[in-house]
Order: C-alpha cells, then structure tokens, then sequence
C-alpha cells in the first residue's frame, strides 16, 4: 500500500456522505438524535446500505438490525469486521459513531480497488445501538454480536414515551424471540475507528490514537440525608448540612483523580438538593459520581478511596448514606496483535501516534470480550463531543481511513 | 402582677385556639398553607376576630386586611401593639406567626381580668402577611403599616397562577388605591413573641430569649460557566468544571462563617447544573449563598469575603461568573427600652433568658424602622420550623405569655 493508492479513495464522497448521514436525524434546535429503530435511525440505515450496494458490498442485516456489507475472501473462514455505530446521543455531532462506518467503507473501497478480493472475507458494520440514548440498553448491537442481551430486555426496557424496545422492534419487521441469531462465533477481528471525544491528541499535536485500553469505571448514584434546617436561625455548629457532605465527598474524589493523575478522572454530572430553597439547609442531597481509570488495579485505588471516603464524610458529619453502583466495569484492554497491526500501520505511513486508553465506551469494549479488538482514534476538535459542535476536519479523517485500510490489510490480505 | 394572676389566665382555652387555627388550611398532604388573601387566609382571619370579639376586644381590619383588637387606654396617646402574622409558608406549621397572636390575646385577657382599663391603649395584631409563601411580597403587611409598600407592588407581584396582589385583594373586598391608609404613626412601642425556630434555647436548656438585633443579611444567585466535557475523556487538569468551582465558593463560605462562630452563618440552598448529566462535566452551575451576620461590622466582613472567594476561585479556574444579590439588609436592633421591659419582666418570673439575635426575618425587623420595637422567645423543638413538626409544648408557651403580659404592663399600665 503506497500513498499513491489513496488517488483511488475519493476524498470528497466521504466527505459528501459524512455530511449526507449528518443530515438524517437532524434537530431543528441543532444537533441530530437518531435512537435505536426511530424513523431517522431506519433512514439512516437504508442510506448506509444504499452506499454499501453502491460500494459492491453485499448487505444483511441481523435480527437486531445491525447492518453488514461484505467483500467475499478467498478462503473460507472468520471474517475482519470494522465498523461503529450508527444510533446518536440527542442533540448529538455527525461524527460519534457514523465516522466509524464511513471510514471502513472508504477503506474497503481503497483496498478493493487496489488490491481485488482479500484472502479473509471484509465486512463493513453499522452497529444498531452503542449509546443508550433511547432505551436504556447501552450496547445492545454488539451485545447481541456476542451473546449478552439479556432475555428479558426486550420487554423491560422501555423509551420515555413508555415504547419497549421489543415493540418497537416489531415496528421494524424485526422479531424480539429471535435476538439470539445476532450472535457471531466467526469473526477474526474487530477494528473500530472513531473521534476521540477529548483534546489530549489536539493538545499534544499528535494525528492519530492508538486504543490499548478502554477505560475501566464505577457510576455511583448517592443519597446523603441530613435535616433540613432554617438557614437563619440554625448555628453552623448544629447543623447537618446534606449538600455540605456532598460537597466534601466530591472535593476529595476529585482532588484523588488530580494527585492520581491522567488517565484518572471523577466527575460528579448531577446533583440535586432537597427542599432548594435559599433560606433551607438541605436536608437532602442525591448526586452521582463517575470515576474511571484505565488500569485495573488503579481503578481499584481510586474507587476504593472514593467508597472509602463516602462512608468516613457521612459518619464524620452526622449524615445518612444510601450509595448504589449503577455502573461498573473493569478496563477492557484491546488485543495486543490487533493494537500492533494498527501501530505499524501508522509508522508505515511515517505519522505519529499516541497509544493512549480510551476514556469513553464503544463498542470494541463489548466486542473485545469475545474476539480481537482494536481501535483508532483521530482528533476531535477542542474535545467536544456529545453535542452539535462535535468537528474533525476531512484532513484529520484521512489519515485515519489510511491507517485503517492499512490495518485492513495487515489482517485481511 | 403575681403568679395568682395567671389563675385568670386560661392555659386549656390557648392550647385550644393553637390547635384551632392550626386546622385553618391544613393540608392533606400533611402541615399547612394560609397565603395571603386565599380562603384558608380568610377563614383565619375570621376566626380570629371572632375571638377577639369574645374576649371583649374592639376589632377592625386595615386597607390591606390586616386585623387589629383593641382594649381603649384611659389615656388617649400612641398605643401599645403585640402581635404576629397570620399567614404561613407552604406546608408549614402552627406556631410560626401565630403564636404570636394567641399569646397577645392571652396576654391581654390575664392584663383586663387583673387589672382592667390599662392607661395607654393595647392592640392586638394579626398582620396578613409575612412568609412571601403566595406572593414573592415578603413583610407586605407590616410594610404597609410603616408606609414601606411600594406603590407599583400590588399590579407588579403576581402569585404562581398568575393572581396579582391587587386582584387578590379586590377578590376580599379590599382596594389597593387604599394601601396608604395602613400607615400608622400612633403606635407606642411593638411587642412580639415568636418561635425561635432554631435549636439554640433548647440545647442551653434556658426557657426564654430576648432578642436584641434581627441578623442581617445578603443573598446572592450565582451562575459559574465553564464547559460542558465527556467525563471519560477530558483529563482533569484539561477541565473547566463549573460544579467543582461552586463546590469550592461553598466550601470556602461555610468554612468562613465556621471560624467567625455563631452567629455567623452562610448557607447553600439552591444548586443546579447543566447539562446534568452522569457523564458530563457540569458547563454551568446555578447556586444561591445566604449568608447572615447579627452585628452590622461582621456581617459586611462575612460579605466582603465571600464577594472576593467568589472572584478569586471564578478567575483562578477559568469560570465565567454573575452573581447577582437578590437581598441585602444591615442588622437590625430591638429597641433598648423595651427589650429591658422584657428582660425586667422575664427577671421578675425568676426565669432564665438568654438575649440572643434572630436569625430570622421577623414583622419586628419592619416595625422597628418606625416604632420600638421588641422580641420574645420562646424554644422550638430540636429547632424545626417551617415544618409540619414545628412544635412548641404549651409548657414552654405558658412562660412566654407570661413574660409579655408582663411586658405589656409595663408599658401600657
């Protein structure tokens, strides 16, 4: 693979076809929420398969609606499968998730031109659902991929407007009782590309990430419980001030994450106080913590302090606690061979890379529990993600669909 | 006036009214709500004047409903007035305000039955308004009496529904062209007993307080604007977390009234974040500060500090701020000669007292801009207040009504 192959990928179809996909789902207020078996999210399916069939792929789709577009290998046997998700957080950027789709297909389109039929079967794969933006079902595409939907979701599991995944999957032709054909035993390995979603390769003025680790977390939901006191005529002294405890826990998680240093985070995203009134000590507080690490046993120190912490602030102030893990997952580490295909890959290209974890879920998480997996991370711009200013510029996309048809190739060829 | 005397007074009748009027606008849900001019209100009113009238009082109501009972002094001259307000706060209980008005009419029944005709004229007042619970007009009755009610306010403050002051009252047959008319310039001095509503004569086990300076006060709202990141993947040294900065001015607050000692205290009320979301760092966090100080030199010391922590930690942490004060008041003293008729009169029961500031907002803070003005004490249990569990046990009412009949004596006898 030598640059002069990439005259064969057409830089401005994939810009095109970036822009095109953005536009299905898009928000009058700004943004793009496409959710799990919507209409936007059917649309966007049919458009992807469109350009599949354009491609020469031959498309299926599984039980759960994730979208496949093959490239028959010469030999029999497990199949490369790159791909992301093609579902969107509400009021979300054209970039999470769709990048990954676009980008295996571009470089599908490269290989296939330049090098004809691959020795293993390429498939390109539009997961259905990794963000848990409709139903609360994170990952439900690549769980099914490899066995782990629970049987029961399908009823459970219901959107705001009180729709279970499984009735709305009946609306989509597809039948709830048979979630289990999804699931896949011949896949050789899994290469995912995807935005960043943080600043650290901006920052650093580096290209292209390498994934070696997705981060491991804990989401607690907490609830202290002090008394709710008259903000006037209550001495500091005798209160037991439920926000003051919250705050202190908080303080510390984060002060914890800062001496820890990267890639250690604790973020506390929500908190509410009972009864918010300015003139009332709050009586109650409910907030959550997320808390990450990317290595296993310093996840551990940092969630042990956290839990640690919790219950010495609330004893120490007189406070009742009700703590919950709602979240908690060790660090999935990617596949050391498929992690090295990619960085030789980019040295070949004589483009600097950074081998860094990866501080949000995707994906490759769920699919690394059962086959090789590896993931490419190109720069998003200022960090933002999850929002309408999600932005990488087509020069920063390129590198990484040649890093990825060079990855391709190492595996496929 | 001897403890004999109190045989006059009758402790079954006052525990009676207490409760009575207590299931004035009691809610289902549990405590009760008289706001202003609603039917509960109303129905209070009434059923105040209407024991008044037993007990031999002379009743009229003002031009904002505020309702006055009147023993006629020998001398004519400025009257003597005790009294509390008859309105409550939402969910609130049946001490606040009108224990107040149940110890003036008992006070005033033992004074006649003992000693009839006193030499300066006694009111008794239930004034209409106090808690701002139905309309955001806070003290409008007591306002009104010193002339302070601003003539845009009736059309202007609107109720949760939409119901302006002026239309409310029109709705009780009164015209707020009138308002004017409840100015008083005769009054003598202003007596009133309240709840603590804190815990502090309680804790010292002593029966009485005197109070000689209603706290002053700032309130301010506060909005901290940083920015919205994914909370897996922006590093913590890379964050501008406008929760963690509200944490800190919090923090740093409290920890400032802590070291300046009762009665010193600073109070978080209200926070929210945005977007709120457990894996987002907060963009924007929206907070109140309530921050009281009893002495008029500590208080703007208390003030200053947390005017420049706010700064400091908004531009150490790279946070936009606002902060807006939305209440502001100087202390504000009793008047010496009656809290020394107080102290005399509680001295004289052979009964402890303890002279302390009020940490809450009371009419006597309004009354004394214009009249003498001052407060009794009497112990709420383990400080609750604006509560369905405020409770006073009638054992510690009985002293506190006598310690203003004595009071009263000394100043209309």
């Amino acid at each position: 693979l030598t640059s002069a192959t990439w005259g064969r990928f057409d830089v401005g179809q994939l810009s095109q076809r970036i822009d095109a996909l953005g536009e299905i789902g898009a928000l009058p207020t700004g943004g793009l929420f496409r959710g799990l078996y919507d209409d936007a999210w059917a649309a966007a399916v049919d458009q992807v398969e469109e350009w599949m069939r354009q491609d020469g792929l031959v498309t299926r789709r599984d039980a759960v609606g994730n979208l496949y577009g093959r490239v028959e290998g010469r030999e029999s046997g497990p199949c490369v499968v790159s791909g992301s998700h093609i579902d969107t957080v509400r009021s979300g950027g054209k970039y999470d998730g769709a990048l990954g789709i676009h980008a295996a297909m571009a470089a599908v389109n490269a290989l296939v031109a330049d090098h004809g039929k691959p020795r293993r079967t390429i498939e390109v794969l539009a997961t259905a659902e990794e963000e848990g933006s409709r139903f609360a079902c994170n990952f439900f595409a690549a769980r099914a991929i490899v066995g782990q939907v629970g049987a029961d979701e399908p009823e459970r599991i219901a959107d705001p407007q009180g729709v279970t995944i499984a009735q709305a999957m009946r609306q989509r032709g597809l039948d709830p009782s048979r979630i289990s054909e999804a699931r896949r035993d011949d896949i050789a390995a899994f290469v995912e590309l995807h935005i960043e979603q943080g600043a650290i390769l901006e920052a650093e003025g580096i290209p292209l990430g390498v994934v070696d680790t997705i981060t491991g977390q804990r989401v607690w939901h907490v609830r202290l419980t002090g008394r709710q006191d008259h903000a006037g005529t209550t001495p500091m002294d005798m209160r037991a001030d439920a926000l003051a405890g919250a705050m202190e826990i908080a303080g510390r998680a984060r002060e914890k994450a800062i001496a820890m240093g990267r890639p250690s985070v604790a973020t506390v995203g929500r908190i509410a106080v009972q009864p918010h009134q300015t003139n009332v000590v709050p009586g109650v507080c409910d907030f959550t913590i997320d808390a990450r690490h990317s290595d296993t046993v310093r996840r551990r120190e940092l969630v042990d302090y956290i839990e640690s912490t919790m219950k010495r602030v609330a004893a120490e102030r007189g406070l009742g606690l009700e703590s919950r893990v709602v979240q908690e997952h060790d660090p999935v580490p990617m596949h050391p061979l498929v992690c090295a295909a990619i960085e030789e890959s980019i040295a070949e290209m004589g483009v600097r890379s950074l081998v860094m974890p990866s501080g949000a879920g995707h994906d490759s998480e769920i699919m690394a529990s059962r086959f090789p997996a590896g993931m490419i991370f190109v720069p998003s711009r200022d960090g933002r993600s999850h929002s309408p200013d999600e932005f990488t510029p087509i020069e920063q996309i390129v590198p990484g669909v040649e890093a990825l048809a060079r990855t391709l190739f190492r595996l496929a060829y």
